[in-house]
C-alpha cells in the first residue's frame, strides 16, 4: 500500500505529542492489539456451525454490521465464498421482508450482536426472526461479558462470544465482530489481520507510514476550520461499503464537543465511487467552495484481462481509442485524469493511495490506516475519539414513547 | 406531500425575483414542461419490445441512469414489476462481469443513453457488450438528434430516441432518459408525471407548497456560508438511489463559480438512510460542527402489517415495549425522536417531508420538489444551475492519455 500526500506540512512539537498520545492510548484502547490477537478460538468456533448452513445473517446495526460488510463486499467479487452474508441492519419492514425472501431459515446461522445488549433495533429484528426460526442451535450472540443479552443467550442455551475489552463498535471490525462472519465465509482472517499489522508497525516503529499519517493528521486537523468536509473517492465499486464504514468511523469519532472548549467540532466524511461520481460530484470538487479535501483510492492490478474489443463504430471512429484497452487499465486512466484536474487548481487538498490488487490483506491495510488517522486526527482536534453522547438524546426519546404505546 | 419547515425566514424582495425568474426561465429549460408532455410515444415505443423480453440494462452514467435507478428501486420492493432494471454505470471490470452473470443476453433490452452521445465510460461497455450481442434489435438509443452516436444508430437500423430541448441529464429523470426504461418495466409513468404536475403547481399557482419552497431556499441560499452542508435523512431503505439521485442533482447544479464574483460556492448534498445512520452519521450532526441543515423524509404508511411478535426474552424484559408494534411504525417512531432531539439543539436548521406510501405519483412529486428546489437555491446564489464545466478538464486529459496509448 502507497500513500502519497500532494500538501505539506512540517512536523513539529504537535505531532510529537500526538504521537506519544497514540502511544500511550495503546496500553488502553482496545483495538490497537487486535493486529496480534489469537485467532484459533474463532477458527474452532467456526468448526462448530455446520457445513449445511449456507448463509450468515448478521442482526445488527452501526458498528456491528459495517466493518464485516466492508471487508466481504469487497471480497466477494473476486474470491469464491463459501457461503454468503446477509445484514439485518434496518427496522424497514421492505427490507426486512426482502432480506428474508433471500434465505432460508432453516439452512441460515444468525449473528445477533449487540454490544450494549439492548439495541432497539436489533432486538426487532431478532424478535420477528425468532418467531420463523425458534431454535437456539441457529443463533451466536456477540456482546460484552456480563450484559443482560448474556444472561439471555445462556438461559436459551445459545452460543456465545464476547467482544474484547475497551473496542468500540465503529472500532471493532477486526474483533469477533468482523472476523466470526467473514471467518465463517472463508474470508482468510490471518491476511486480514497481518495487512492491519503492517500498517501499525509501519506507523509505530517509525517505518514509510509513520511521518505521512502524522502529516495528514496534522494537515487535516490545523486546517479543520476551512477544510470541513473529507472525500474518500474510491475507484472501484468494490470499495462501496468501505466507504460507508469510513463515514461511520469518521464522523461518529469525530463529530464531538471539544474537550477543552466544548465547541462543536467535526470533519465531515463524504464517500465516493468512480467512475461514476465524477458525473455526479465531482463539479462540486472542481469549482464549489473550498472546503474539502479529497483522498483517492485505487487498485493497482484488477487481476482481470477484460477488454474494450477492436470495434470500430461508423460516426464514431473517435472512440476508437479506447479499443484493446483492458478496463482495469481505462478505470486507473480516469482516476489519474481526474487527480490531474484537480491539482491544477488552488486550494484542493489531495492525497492518493494506491493498493496492488483486492484481497484480504490490503483491506485489513486500509481498515487500520484509517483507525489510526482517526485516533490521531481526534487526538489534534481534542475530542474523545470513542464515544458517541451525541446519539443517547433519540434513543431516550424513543423509549419514553415505546413505554406510551 | 406534506413539508414543514422547523426554522424562518421572511419572504421579501429576493423571493420575489427568485420566483418570477423561474417563470422566465420555464420558457427555456426543458424540465419545467417534462410533467404535461404526451407520453403516447413512449407507450407506443414500449409495445415493440418483445414479451420475450425479461430484462431491461440501461448502458449508461450520471443523469442517464441515476434517476431511474431512484425510481425503479423505490417501487421494486412494493411493486410487482415485470421486467427488472440493470445499470451499467462504471468501467470497473469486475462490477462488469458482475452484471453479466445476472442476465440473459438474449432476453435483455439494451438502452444506450448519452445525451452527447461520446461519453467513454457508456461507449467502452457499449463495445463489450456488442461482442456478446452483435444484433441491433437489442439496443435503443437515446441520445441529443443530430448527435453522432444517433448516425451511427441510424447506420446499423437500431430504434433512436430522442432527449427533449434543453433538458440537462440531471434533470432528464421525467423525459425518455427515466420514462423508457420505467414503462418498460410496467411503472406507472403517468402516475408519476401526475406527481411532479401536482408540484409545479401548487408552486406555480401559488399553491400551498408555494411559500414553504421560496422560504427554504432563501434560507439556503442566505446561510450558505455558514451552513454548506445539506443532509437528506430519508427513514427508508427504499429512497436509498433517490438520495443519490439528488447527491448529483444539488452537488452538480450548485458547485459552481459564482456568476457575478467568480468566487467558488457550492452547498454539498448528503444523502443518509435511518435508522441504520443514526448508528453513524448521527452523532456527527447532534454534536459536531454547525455547518448542516438536515431534511427527513418519512413515509407516513408502509401499507404492511407485520408486527414484532409477542414474544418475551428472559433477562430482556424490558424489551418488551416493542411487543406487538408493526415496524412501519417504530421506523417512524424512531424518526420522529430524532426529530425531537435535534429540535432541542441549536444552530440545526431542519425540515421534514411526509409521503403518504411508497408509489409512483410521491416519486414523481419529491423529484420534482428537488429540482424547483435546486433552480430556486441556484438563482438566488447567482450560479448556472444547468452546466457542468467542471468536469471538462479531466475530460480533456483522459481523452489525451487515451490516444498516447
Amino acid at each position: 500500500m502507497k500513500n502519497k500526500l500532494h500538501f505539506n506540512t512540517t512536523l513539529g512539537e504537535k505531532a510529537n505529542l500526538a504521537f506519544s498520545a497514540l502511544q500511550k492510548e495503546k496500553e488502553t484502547i482496545g483495538y490497537y492489539t487486535l493486529p496480534e490477537q489469537d485467532i484459533s478460538s474463532v477458527l474452532a468456533y467456526c468448526e462448530t456451525i455446520p457445513a449445511t448452513v449456507e448463509s450468515i445473517a448478521i442482526i445488527g446495526i452501526g458498528g456491528s454490521s459495517l466493518g464485516a460488510k466492508a471487508v466481504y463486499e469487497f471480497l466477494q467479487s473476486v474470491e469464491n465464498l463459501s457461503r454468503k452474508l446477509y445484514f439485518f441492519e434496518s427496522t424497514d419492514p421492505i427490507n426486512i421482508k426482502s432480506l428474508l425472501s433471500k434465505i432460508n431459515v432453516e439452512k441460515t446461522h444468525f449473528l445477533v450482536i449487540s454490544k450494549s445488549g439492548t439495541t432497539v433495533e436489533t432486538f426487532a429484528i431478532y424478535k420477528y426472526i425468532l418467531s420463523l426460526q425458534p431454535n437456539p442451535a441457529f443463533y451466536t450472540f456477540i456482546t460484552d461479558p456480563d450484559s443482560a443479552l448474556e444472561k439471555y443467550a445462556q438461559s436459551i442455551k445459545a452460543q456465545i462470544l464476547h467482544l474484547p475489552d475497551n473496542v468500540g463498535g465503529r472500532f471493532s471490525v477486526l474483533s469477533v465482530v468482523g472476523l466470526v462472519p467473514l471467518a465463517l465465509c472463508r474470508i482468510d482472517i490471518k491476511a486480514l489481520l497481518s495487512g492491519a499489522s503492517n500498517i501499525k508497525n509501519s506507523f509505530f516503529e517509525h517505518g514509510y507510514l509513520h511521518d505521512t499519517l502524522l502529516k495528514k493528521a496534522l494537515f487535516y486537523a490545523k486546517n479543520h476550520a476551512q477544510y470541513n468536509i473529507n472525500c474518500l473517492f474510491a475507484y472501484s465499486e468494490s470499495l462501496k461499503y468501505f466507504c460507508e464504514w469510513y463515514v461511520q468511523l469518521w464522523g461518529e469519532s469525530l463529530g464531538k464537543k471539544q474537550r477543552s472548549s466544548a465547541f462543536h467540532v467535526g470533519l465531515t466524511p463524504i464517500g465516493l465511487i468512480g467512475p461514476k461520481d465524477q458525473h455526479s460530484f465531482l463539479q462540486l470538487i472542481m469549482e464549489g467552495t473550498r472546503d474539502k479535501s479529497v483522498t483517492f483510492i485505487q487498485i493497482e492490478d484488477f487481476e482481470d484481462n477484460v477488454k474494450i474489443p477492436n470495434t470500430t463504430l461508423s460516426h464514431l471512429e473517435s472512440l476508437d481509442t479506447l479499443n484493446g484497452l483492458p478496463f482495469s487499465k481505462l478505470i486507473n486512466m480516469q482516476c489519474n485524469s481526474v487527480i490531474e484536474a484537480l491539482l491544477e487548481e488552488e486550494n484542493i487538498p489531495l492525497d492518493t493511495i494506491v493498493i496492488p490488487k483486492i484481497d484480504a490483506q490490503y483491506i485489513g491495510s486500509l481498515i487500520f490506516y484509517y483507525e489510526l488517522l482517526t485516533s490521531l486526527v481526534g487526538k489534534l482536534i481534542d475530542v474523545n475519539t470513542y464515544d458517541q453522547p451525541g446519539v443517547e438524546a433519540a434513543k431516550i426519546i424513543l423509549k419514553k414513547k415505546l413505554a406510551k404505546t
